[in-house]
C-alpha cells in the first residue's frame, strides 16, 4: 500500500477510451442501424473480439479465448499471478454503447496505461461470452459457463438460439469453440490474485448524487414471485359496497406496505411492483382476480429476505381479513454476492486520492462479477449512465468517467500487488 | 287503491313463465348452442318478437311494431288510456335465458292474468329493440330512439354493425323497417299512464338479504373515467427506495380512497377500479406509467358526483406529493333517473299483502326505463338471479319469484287505475 498513486493523462485516456467506444458502434460491429445489437457467434461479436485483440496485441499481450468464446488476454505467461479485469462485450437487442463494453474497453486503457507508464503488473482482461442473454436467453452466460453454473445438458440441450432454435452446442461448434471443453474455462481463474469489474451503473444514482465514481461493495439477491388475489368479479353497479369481494382493495394495501417494509428494513433492500394483471379488466366489472409481481432484492439476505417473509404474510392476511383467497408463487431467487473488502478498501484509497467525488454502493442488478466471486476476491467499480437509462440506443456515460475509473482500478491494483 | 289484491294461481304462472323462458332457450332463438346470442334484425330475434307477437295475439292483443322493430301490444285501440309494462328480449352476445326475456315473459303473463281474471286493465307491452347493444355496439338502443336520446346521424352513420361495419340505418331497412320514421317512435308513449319494467336483479342483494322481489326506487347515473399516473421507469433492482418515481404509490392510495370515499358517501354510492394497466409490465422495471378506471354511480347527483370531485382531487395531490402527473379524462356520464314515488308505492302496498320478503332498492345497472321516465311515470321491480351471475350461459332465476312479481305488478296497476 505504500506505492505512491501514478497520475494518468486523463485526457488523453478519455479520447482512446472514447475512440474504442465509438469504433464500437460502427456498422461491422452491430447487427441493428437503430441500436447497438450483438451477441455470441455473429459476425458484429466476431469483429469485437478481432478488434480488442487487435488492440491487446499492439500493447504485446497473449491473447486467447476459453473453450467457449470469453476473451482472455495477458501479459504474464500462464502459471504466473495476474490481477483480473473485464466486463463483457456483447449487447442487449435494443442496446447502447456503453452497457459491458465501456468496462472492456476501460479494462484495455488499464492495460495500456500499465504498459506505457512502465508500471510493471501482471494483468489479465477478460471479456466474457453472452452476459445479456441476447443470442440464447441465459444470462451471465460465459461467467456462469467459468464458474461451473450450467450443467452439460444445459448447454448442449437445454440453450438454444433465440433466432433458430438449434442448441447452444451446436453453434459454439460452428463457431469453431470446442464445447466439450467448457469445464476448462474455470481455468481462466486460475493465475488471478484479484478481479475488478468496471461497468456503467444502470441506475440515476450516481448522477442525482453528483458523484463520478461508485465502489461496489456487494451484488444484491433477489426474489422474484407472484401473487394472485381471488375475488369475487361482480357488476360494478349494482353491487352495493358492502356486497363486494374486491382484489383491488388488498393489492392496494400491498403496494403500500411494500414500500413500507423495503425502507423499513434499510440496508439498500427494494421492493418493487411492476406486473398488474386483473381479469376480466372491464370498466363495470369488480375484478374477479388480480395477479401482481414482486422483485424483492438487497445485498443482506437478512434484511430482504424479512421483507419477503412479511409481505408474504401481509398479502395472506389482507385477502382473508376481506374474506378473500391468495396464491403466493416463487419464480426466481438468487442470493447476494459480498465484494471483497481488500478490494474494495484499496479502490476506495484511490479514488479518494483523485480528489474527484465517489460513493460506496451496492449494485442491484446482476454482473458477471457474481460467477468470479466465487472463485477469486473481487469488486467492481461504476460510473454515471445519464438518467439511469440503459439496455437502450438512448445509453450515454462520460469517457472521462472512464478514465477517471480507469485511473483508480490501476492504483488500487498496484496497492494490492 | 281500493280495489282488493287480486290472487293469482302462482304455481300455474311460474309454470307458464318457465315453459315461455325455455322455449325462448331453444335452438331458433339464439345464433350460438352455447349461449343465448340474439339481437337486433336477425333470423333469432325475428323469431323472438315471433313468439310474442302469436301468444299475445292469442289473448287477442293488437301487436304493432316501432318504425325500427320495437314491439308494442295493447289491448285497447290507439288514444285510449294504458299502463306500460315490459322490458326487452335481445341479449348479450354470451348471454343468459332472463336477461330482459324475463321482463317481457312476465309482462306477458300479466297481460294473460289480466284476461284470465276479467280486470279490465288497460294494457300496452312493449319488448324494447337492442338494450344490449350486441347488434350496433349502442346500449338502450330502442328505447334511446323513443325518447329521442339520438340524432339522425346516430342511426345513418355512426351507428354501425359490429359484424359487417354496414349502418344502423342499412339493416333496418334491411329488416323490412322505416327508419326514415324514427321520429314516431315516441308515440309508443303517447298513451301511457304509467311503466313498470321488471328484471333480474343483475346482483346480489336480494339472494343475500333473502328477499324475493326489490322494488326500484331509482336508476343510478354514473361517471366512467380513466386516470393516468405518470412515475419514471427506473431499474427495479438498481434504484433504491428514495430514488423512485413509482406510480403504483398513488395508484394504490387512491384504489383505498375511492373505497373510503364511495362507503362514506353512502346513498347507495359504489366506486370501482375495474382496469389497471401498467407501462412497461415487468417484474425488474419500476412502472413508467399506469391507467386506471374509475366507474362511480349513484343514485343520487350531490352525493356520487361528491366521490367524483374528491376522488379526482385526491389523485391529483397523490400524484403531485411524490413528484409524478397525473391526467383524469372522462369517458361517459349518465344522470341517475329517480322513479315514480305513486307508483313505487302502489308496488310496496301490492309486495306487503303478499307476505313475501321484498326489499325497496336502487338500481346499479342501467336499463330502458331511464329513457322512458323521460316522459312517463316509471318504476321497475327486480327478482333476484342466483350468485348475481348475468351476462352468462350461467345465468339463472326463479319463475316462481317472476309469477310473484306478475302478482306484485298486477295489483300496483290496479290501484293506480
Amino acid at each position: 500500500m505504500s506505492t505512491r498513486a501514478a497520475t494518468i493523462d486523463r485526457l488523453q485516456s478519455a479520447a482512446r477510451i472514447e475512440r474504442d467506444i465509438e469504433t464500437l458502434a460502427g456498422p461491422e460491429f452491430t447487427l441493428s442501424d437503430e441500436a447497438i445489437r450483438r451477441y455470441a457467434y455473429t459476425p458484429a461479436y466476431r469483429n469485437t473480439l478481432d478488434y480488442f485483440t487487435r488492440e491487446l496485441e499492439a500493447i504485446r499481450y497473449d491473447v486467447a479465448e476459453d473453450p467457449v468464446g470469453t476473451l482472455v488476454a495477458r501479459n504474464r505467461p500462464q502459471g504466473e499471478k495476474v490481477f483480473g479485469i473485464g466486463s463483457h462485450c456483447d449487447s442487449n437487442r435494443n442496446g447502447g454503447k456503453y452497457d459491458g463494453t465501456l468496462g472492456v474497453v476501460t479494462a484495455l486503457e488499464v492495460c495500456r496505461l500499465n504498459e506505457e507508464l512502465g508500471l510493471g503488473l501482471g494483468l489479465q482482461l477478460v471479456s466474457f461470452l453472452e452476459e445479456e442473454g441476447s443470442g440464447f436467453g441465459q444470462m451471465l452466460l460465459g461467467s456462469r459457463i467459468m464458474a461451473q453454473r450450467v450443467t452439460e445438458d444445459d448447454l448442449r440441450e437445454r440453450f438454444r438460439s433465440l433466432d433458430d432454435g438449434r442448441s447452444f452446442w451446436e453453434h459454439a461448434q460452428e463457431a469453431g469453440y470446442e464445447p466439450a471443453r467448457w469445464r476448462e474455462s474455470l481455468r481462466v481463474l486460475d493465475d488471478l490474485t484479484g478481479w475488478i469489474e468496471m461497468h456503467i451503473e444502470q441506475a440515476r444514482v450516481l448522477q442525482d448524487t453528483g458523484n463520478r465514481v461508485g465502489i461496489v461493495t456487494a451484488i444484491a439477491g433477489y426474489v422474484h414471485a407472484d401473487v394472485t388475489l381471488h375475488g369475487r368479479g361482480d357488476h360494478a353497479g349494482a353491487t352495493p359496497m358492502d356486497f363486494r369481494l374486491d382484489p383491488g382493495l388488498p393489492l392496494a394495501e400491498s403496494i403500500l406496505e411494500l414500500d413500507r417494509l423495503a425502507r423499513a428494513a434499510g440496508r439498500n433492500t427494494v421492493g418493487t411492483v411492476g406486473e398488474i394483471e386483473v381479469h376480466p379488466s372491464l370498466i363495470n366489472a369488480i375484478p374477479e382476480r388480480i395477479r401482481f409481481s414482486l422483485d424483492i432484492r438487497g445485498v443482506e439476505e437478512e434484511a430482504y429476505g424479512g421483507v419477503v417473509r412479511d409481505i408474504g404474510a401481509f398479502v395472506q392476511d389482507a385477502a382473508e381479513r376481506r374474506g378473500m383467497t391468495v396464491e403466493v408463487r416463487e419464480r426466481q431467487t438468487l442470493a447476494p454476492t459480498v465484494l471483497d473488502t481488500r478490494i474494495v478498501a484499496a479502490l476506495e484509497e484511490a479514488a479518494r486520492s483523485t480528489g474527484e467525488p465517489f460513493m460506496l454502493m451496492p449494485s442491484g442488478a446482476a454482473h458477471d462479477t457474481m460467477c468470479v466471486a466465487d472463485h477469486v476476491p473481487s469488486a467492481m467499480v461504476f460510473v454515471p449512465c445519464r438518467d439511469g437509462i440503459s439496455h437502450s440506443p438512448l445509453e450515454d456515460a462520460d469517457p472521462a468517467d472512464a478514465a477517471l475509473a480507469a485511473e483508480i482500478i490501476l492504483n488500487a491494483i498496484r496497492a494490492l500487488a
